[in-house]
C-alpha cells in the first residue's frame, strides 16, 4: 500500500500512465465501502476500486478493502486525525477535482453508503461545479451491518414501524441538537452514528423526553470485522456500557432491539428475557 | 431457471445430493438482494446465492440476480401476486425450517435489506424457536441505491441532519397511519417505501402536518435497473407525479432532494433552480 502523497505530485506521475490511454478527462465515482469486511462491498465497489487509478479514503475504510485496489494505484488516505494534519471538506473536494483533470480514474471511498453521513453530497456538488463526471455507487451503511450481525431488525411488525438515522456527534461530550421528542416515540428504532463519545447524553435525553428507560438498546462495534462486538444493553445503561468501547461504533434504540442474540438459539432466549 | 415446487416435494428431492455430502441439519441465510442491479449484490450475498440448494425468494429479487444460481438449484418464489395463492408469512417460515431439516442450504432472498421492511425479524425469530442456524447477510436498501441514482444524498450538512425510513404501505390507498407531525419537520430526509398508491395521502398528510408543499422530492421507480426512472417533483405535486408510475418505488421528501440530477451538470443547475 503506498504511502500518502501530495495530490499534486501524485497526480503528476500517474497522468503519464493515463495518457498513453488516450484519456482526456477522468471522473469521479464516490464509493460506498460498507461496514468493512470486503465480503461486503458490492461486486461493483469491488471492481471500481480494483480498476482505480486513485482512491482517495478515509479512515472507516478497513484495510483488508484497500488491499483489493491494484499495485499500481496510488492510495491517498483524507482520514481525520488528532496527531496530524486534517484535511478540510474543501481540500478533499479540490483533491478529487485535481485528480480527475489529470485524467485519472478517482475512486472517492467511504465507510458505509456515501449518502449517509458521508459527506458525499458536498463532494458530488463540487465535482458538477468543475463540469467532472461523478457517478455515486451506494454501500451497506453501519446500520444495516449491525442491525444484521446482531440479530436484530431495524423494523419490526408490532416493535418498529419506523427507523431513523441520526447523528449523535457534538463536540467535547455535549448533547448533540436533536429533536428529542420525536425520537422518544416508542415503537420505532433509532440508529445513532458517531455517538460514541455521547452516549450517556442521548441516553438521558431519551429518556428525559418520554423513552422508556427500559427500551432494549444495543452497541454494536467494528461491525463486520473480526473484532466486532454486540453489547446488548438498555436505555438507561447506555452510557455505562459505552465506557470501554473504543472502535467506531453506532449506538441503536428500540423495542425491536429486543431480538439481538449473540450467538446460539438458547443463548438468545436467555438475553430476551433478561432485557425483557 | 426451475419454476416453482411444493416445498416438501421440492426438499424430498434435494436432500439425496445433501445426504451424499453427510450433512446433518442445513442452515438459513437471510440475504439482501439489493435494489436488482446484480452489481449491487454484496460479494457475499453473490457468492452464497451461487452455493445454495435452495432459493426462496420474493417478487422484489430481480431476474438478473436469479440467474447466479447454480443450475442444480432450486428456486422457489413466494411473492405476492393477485392472480394465484399468495404464501403467508407463517408459510415462508415453515418452508424455510422444513428445507433446513432436510439438511440443505437454504438462501431466503429478500429485496434490498433483509431488516428493512423485508419481514426478515419474523423468519430469523422461525428458525432461532426451531433451532436451526440463521445468518443474516445485509443488502442495500432501496432508499440508499435511489439517493444514488438520483444523486441526491440523504443526510446532507443544512438540509438534512437525519433520515428516516417508513412505509407508507395501507390497504385501499388510505392514508397509512403514522406519526405525520414528526415526519413533517423541516431538515430531514423521509424515505416512503412501498407507498406508490397512497403517494396523493402522504402528500395531504405532510402538507396538513406542516410541511412546506414546496419541499423537494422525488420518486425513484426500478432504483438499479434498466429501466429505472428518477421523477424530480415537489411535496405537493407528489399524487399526480405519481399517476403513471406502476414499478416498484421509493418516494422521497426532503430538502436535500433539491441536490437530485438527471443527467449532466447543467441540467442539474436548471432542475435545482427550478425547484427552489
Amino acid at each position: 500500500m503506498n504511502k500518502l502523497n501530495p495530490p499534486s505530485r501524485t497526480a503528476r506521475r500517474l497522468v503519464v500512465l493515463k495518457s498513453q490511454r488516450g484519456a482526456a478527462c477522468g471522473r469521479v465515482c464516490l464509493v460506498g465501502a460498507g461496514p468493512g469486511d470486503p465480503e461486503l462491498l458490492t461486486v461493483k465497489a469491488a471492481r471500481l476500486i480494483a480498476a482505480a487509478d486513485v482512491i482517495v479514503h478515509d479512515g472507516l475504510v478497513s484495510n483488508a478493502v484497500l488491499a483489493l485496489a491494484s499495485p499500481q494505484a496510488r492510495l491517498v488516505s483524507v482520514a481525520k486525525r488528532k496527531s496530524r494534519h486534517s484535511y478540510a471538506q474543501d481540500d478533499v473536494n479540490a483533491m478529487l477535482i485535481a485528480f480527475a483533470r489529470e485524467g485519472l480514474d478517482v475512486v472517492r471511498l467511504k465507510g458505509g453508503d456515501p449518502f449517509v453521513f458521508g459527506r458525499g453530497g458536498e463532494e458530488l456538488e463540487a465535482c458538477r461545479a468543475a463540469n467532472i463526471a461523478c457517478e455515486v455507487i451506494p454501500g451497506v451503511t453501519a446500520a444495516l451491518a449491525a442491525g444484521a450481525s446482531a440479530g436484530a431488525p431495524l423494523t419490526h411488525r408490532g416493535a418498529a414501524q419506523a427507523v431513523t438515522f441520526v447523528t449523535g456527534h457534538a463536540s467535547g461530550g455535549a448533547a448533540p441538537d436533536l429533536d428529542w421528542p420525536d425520537l422518544a416515540r416508542a415503537n420505532r428504532t433509532v440508529v445513532f452514528y458517531m455517538s460514541l463519545s455521547t452516549a450517556a447524553s442521548v441516553s438521558e435525553k431519551l429518556i428525559s423526553a418520554g423513552r422508556e428507560p427500559s427500551t432494549p438498546a444495543l452497541i454494536v462495534e467494528n461491525a463486520s470485522l473480526p473484532d466486532e462486538r454486540v453489547i446488548i444493553t438498555c436505555l438507561d445503561h447506555l452510557g455505562a456500557a459505552s465506557a470501554d468501547v473504543s472502535g467506531p461504533a453506532v449506538l441503536i434504540v428500540g423495542e425491536a432491539m429486543a431480538l439481538a442474540a449473540v450467538s446460539s438459539p438458547s443463548a438468545f432466549a436467555a438475553v430476551k428475557d433478561a432485557v425483557r
